[in-house]
This record gives C-alpha cells, structure tokens and sequence, in this order.
C-alpha cells in the first residue's frame, strides 16, 4: 500500500477542462500527486537555472515510476527571459528529443515557468498536456489558477499568449522554505489582493496573520493559498476568458504593469509592482468617490507591513499614462481601471487623466 | 437598399465557436460580406507583399464602411517566412498601432498567411477575432475548415500553433483569376484528395471535369470548393481536435511532409508534395492488401492529369523515414500513415520499415 498525505483540495470547475489544486507538503515526492494523469512515453520538467537544482531531481525521481523517459529543460531564471526567444528554446528542446503528441509538460518553478511553459504546451504541435509545479507563492496563490499563459513583448508584459488550462497544480508548501525572503513578500502582494476585491473577512484574516505568513508558519500559508485560490476560482469560474468580472484580479495591475514596464521587466518583483499598484489604485477608488479615505488607508496600511513599496518610481504622469492606455484592458485607447467599490467589491471602470494623473503624483518619489 | 449577391455558404457547425464559409463572386467588394461581425474600432489586413498589391485595397474600401481604422501589414511572400521571426513582425506592428482586444485581423492570402495570422490572432493578447479571405484554391479548400494555425519550425513543419476557429471565411472566386497555374494545380491535389478518402462520387466528378477546374470554369470551381468545404467540415465537425478521424484529411501529407522538409519548405509547393504524397499512400495502401492496385492506379493517373508531380525527388529511404518520425502524428517514435481502405474510405495506420521503403524506391528518381 503506498503511503497517504494530508492534502488539501481546490477543485476548478471549468467543464471539460477542469482540475484540481492540490496544496501539501512534500508532494513532489509522492507517486499519488500524479496520479490519473493520462499516458505517455516522455515526461519533460522545464524549470530554471535557479529552481531546477533545488527540486527537479526530486520530481524527476517520481515522474520515472510513471513515464518511460523524464528529461528536464532548464531555462534562464528572471522575467526578462520570458519572451518568444525563450519560448522558440523550449520547442527547439522538445523536437531534438523527439517529444510527441502526448509528451507531458511539468512546469516546475514560478510564474515566468508556468506561463511561458503552458504557453509552449498549448503550442507545441498544437497543444500538449501539462501540469502545473508552482514553487513561489505568487505563482501558488496566481497563476496557478485562470489558465493565463503568456510571454512578454518589449512594447508590452504578457501581450502574446493563450488561454491554457492545466491539467492538474500540485503545490508543493515545502518549496517555500527555500523562496527568498523579498519574494515571499512578492506574493504576499496576491494574496492581500483577494481580499479587497472580493471577501473583506479574508481581509480580516491577513492583517490578524500576517506576522505568521511572514516567518513561514505553514498552516497559514496552506489556508492563505486555498483561500485564494478558492476566491480566484469563483472568479474565473464565471468569467473564463476575461470579457468582464474576471478583470477585477487585475486590481493594482494596471499601475503595476506601468512601473514593471517603465523599469524595465525584472527590475522590481510582478508581486511588488502590484502591491504598489494596489495603493495607487485604491486611492484613486477614494478621489473617484466609491469608497472612503479609510479603507484606502487600511489597505495601504497591510500593504506596508507585508514589506511591500507603497510608493512608484518617478517616471513622469505623461510615461505613466502612456504605457497604461497599452494595458490589454484598454478599450479604444481608454484606460480602465480596476477600482474598490465598497468593502469586498470592485469594479472595471475609466477615470479622468486628471485625476490619474494626481493618484500618480501623490504616490511616487 | 443594399444590393445582394448569389453566394453559396458552407455552414461549420463546431457549437459556439461555429462559422459560416462565404463562396462566391467579388464577395470582397460587398459590404454584406461583412455583416454581424463584432463591432471593432480596427480592422487590421494582414497579407503578403504578392496578394496585397491585387486585392488589399479593394478589400480596405469596403472595411471602412465598418471600422474606424483599416490598416494593412504586409509580409513577405512564400512558405520559408512562415516562422516565429515573421509572426513576430505581426505583434510588433499591432502594437505599434495599438490594436487592442477588438481588434479584428483579415486574413487575405494563401494558406501561409491564413495559418500565420490565425496563431497570431490566437495569441494576440491572448485572443482577437479573425476573418480569414483566402485567395488560393489551395486555401479555399483546405485551410478554411478546421482552424488549424501554424508555423514552421526548421525540424519539422507547422510544429508550432494552435487551434484557433475563425469568424467566417469569405471566399472571393475572382481571386483564382489571377493564381499562377501551377498554384492552381496544387490547390487540386487537396480537392482531389477528399474524393479517395471519403467520397467516391466527387472523385467521379473531379475525374470529369478536371478540364473545366484548369481552365478556371466558375461552377466547376464553386462546386469543388463547396464539396470539398462540406467533406472537410463533416470530418472536423466529428474530431475537432484530431484525435482520430480527422487524421484522414492528412492523406498524402505523411510523405508530402517528409518532401518538402527534405527539400527545404518552398521548394515544392505544399499541393505538389501532397499530389506525390497521394501517390506513395495509395500504393502503401495497395502494398499492405488494403485496396486494389487498379484504385491506386486510377488515383495516380488523375493526379498526373491535373499536372502534380507522381514522383518524389530522391532523398534515400534513411532520409525519409527519418523525416516521417518527426510527424505530428508520430506515436512513441512509430509513423501512422494514413491508407486508403476501400472505396472513398480512408484509415489511420502503422506499416513495416520495408514496405515503406519500397513504396519510396517505387516513386522516386
């Protein structure tokens, strides 16, 4: 009899492309994460040059009971490498190893492996199966959920890509006692963005724990990622190709992706940029009168104590507005916004340059 | 009032995704061509730097009757710039204009623009709408149905895409006026193809009105793209992910891959190696007892009387079996060739190294 794990469940139901979440410790290790997966010859793990040393031998030890051959593709770490050059390495990769149709992908590592790896998987010969290793918390608590796969353009972040679902995400709660630090922090960013937009006493929850999110404490971190999870799921649940509730994830990605992409990518953490974001946003929530100074305050409050910037760089309102009219919710060269409308509620909406332009004032230096 | 004009329509049925295939004369000039589609601020034409100069400013006169914005990307012409590099090109010119997430894309070219365009329209901020306006025979009776998208790789051809179902697909007839015969010609290896493999009658009728189709006859070619559309359409309509029966669409195309990979893409135009590839399947067919060696024979003969080559250039077995094992249809490293197994009857199978080799000895020089 092969030994059991505690294992908690988030099932995403999406007809005939649901799966599961499972979140646990040491699943890596554990022949039942993967089971009932469907056949194949070979198993390809594509991970990072800084991921890959800490967990692929592991999973690859138990992906052998399963497939006849486990190969393991090792890309550049960092978001500037994810790109169509990055992406053409993986499917030079697979067609010198002679990858077919059913060759499963396992994407080991954070939200630029599990982006860019489903986003080969969906093309490679037209689409193979993959799963999803998510090892940071960001990508646990993100993209783990939503099917989002994508690479970045110099014009713009995540501009090419599908929609892609997984066929299973196994959350392995062990990866995170190696994450550093800063993006630990990072995906905090994510996690404290669930609250706002969608269940104010998970707000509650998070400022009560956020000391033991930060030092680690895995019960914790297990209910933080299912709760999020969960809540991501709702969302997408009614809403699978973004055309309209789907949007309010983005709150704090509108701002965010214009300091991501006016630094250039990788110079400030996707989860760091949206916390920032997230203040800027819910301040201009306030200037267009939805909710009260207060609970911008109180957001901004967490968002400190998490060690996350409340302030932007100073690119200037004009490079601001720029790069967020090429946001891909951008409807006919308007800006929309992401915006708090009460306790738990948000709302997809545009708002006057001018006010824009004074929320990016008050917040960067 | 509007004026109308006779059109034959091929209705695809894939549920939600389902479209309607337009056949018929100057359809590019009537905006009724062009009604229901999504409401959009740009239309964007992507075409080659060969097809745009004939037929991109008629279309772009009846556009603006519709959008807004109607601008033209050009690429340049011929199956060895269907790559990652020139879809890039395409990213980087919807960027550049800012095209956002209605923006719609027109496919108007042969099958290299219509597969290219559909995967960047795919992929395109994870998804716009696209039309496609095929101009080849070729086009018109292939690519149309079945929203197959795709890119060469330099190990293996149409290696990356995805699928990808267009809008509608607006066949202008006057656009074959211009084709070069020997375009037209490969376009008929694909309409003579769905006689063998799924309808003896419309090989009986393609038998007696091969004239008629190379001398460019109206209702002759209406009437084969129409039953060629239909036949396609009944195959994908059943599998439309090609997980089984579908694979009998890419009769011919098994050899007629390894043709022109071997030669390097463009040397042989895709039909012509597909009219060769027909040839070798048959006999294979013949070889593993499937079907009689008359059947072959008459196939053979009418693809020689349309003008396509019935003999491949020598490449060596080696080469070709080594090319076929890189087929998407491939299994464990195992080729499935796909064999005709009675009248208007086709089947998806394995078959002896041997045989094989024999059937490539046979036809080629």
């Amino acid at each position: 009899m092969r030994p059991t794990i505690p294992v908690a469940r988030v099932p995403i139901d999406l007809g005939d492309r649901s799966y599961d979440i499972l979140i646990g410790t040491d699943l890596l290790d554990h022949p039942t994460s993967f089971d009932d997966l469907p056949r194949a010859r070979d198993a390809v793990i594509v991970t990072n040059d800084v991921v890959g040393p800490l967990f692929s031998e592991r999973l690859s030890v138990t992906l052998r009971s399963r497939y006849d051959r486990v190969s393991t593709i090792s890309l550049p770490d960092g978001e500037s490498h994810k790109d169509l050059a990055t992406l053409n390495t993986i499917f030079d990769s697979l067609l010198e190893r002679g990858a077919d149709r059913q060759t499963t992908l396992f994407a080991l590592g954070g939200g630029v492996i599990g982006d860019i790896t489903g986003f080969a998987a969906a093309c490679y010969m037209r689409g193979v199966p993959y799963v999803q290793v998510p090892t940071t918390l960001l990508s646990q608590v993100d993209s783990s959920v939503g099917g989002k796969t994508a690479v970045n353009h110099p014009l713009g972040k995540n501009m090419i890509g599908v929609f892609n679902q997984p066929l299973r995400v196994i959350t392995d709660l062990t990866a995170l006692q190696t994450l550093p630090q800063r993006e630990l922090i990072a995906g905090l960013a994510e996690v404290i963005k669930y609250g706002p937009i969608a269940d104010e006493a998970f707000l509650d929850w998070i400022e009560a724990h956020l000391e033991d999110l930060l030092r680690r404490d895995v019960g914790a971190l297990t209910y933080a990622i299912k709760r999020s999870c969960e809540i991501k799921a709702s969302v997408v649940g009614v809403d699978e190709r973004e055309s309209g509730l789907r949007a309010i994830l983005n709150f704090g990605h509108t701002f965010g992706h214009a300091i991501e992409a006016g630094l250039g990518f990788g110079k400030w953490l996707h989860g760091e940029a949206v916390g920032c974001g997230m203040v800027m946003a819910a301040d201009l929530s306030t200037r267009l009168g939805l909710v009260d100074p207060a609970s911008a305050r109180r957001l901004t409050r967490v968002i400190e104590r998490a060690g996350l910037p409340i302030a932007g760089p100073a690119l200037g309102v004009a490079r601001y507005l720029e790069l967020m009219r090429l946001d891909k919710k951008a409807e006919a060269g308007a800006i929309r916004f992401v915006v708090l409308s009460g306790p738990g509620r948000a709302d997809v909406r545009t708002a006057p340059d001018e006010l824009v332009a004074e929320v990016i004032t008050a917040h960067t230096r």
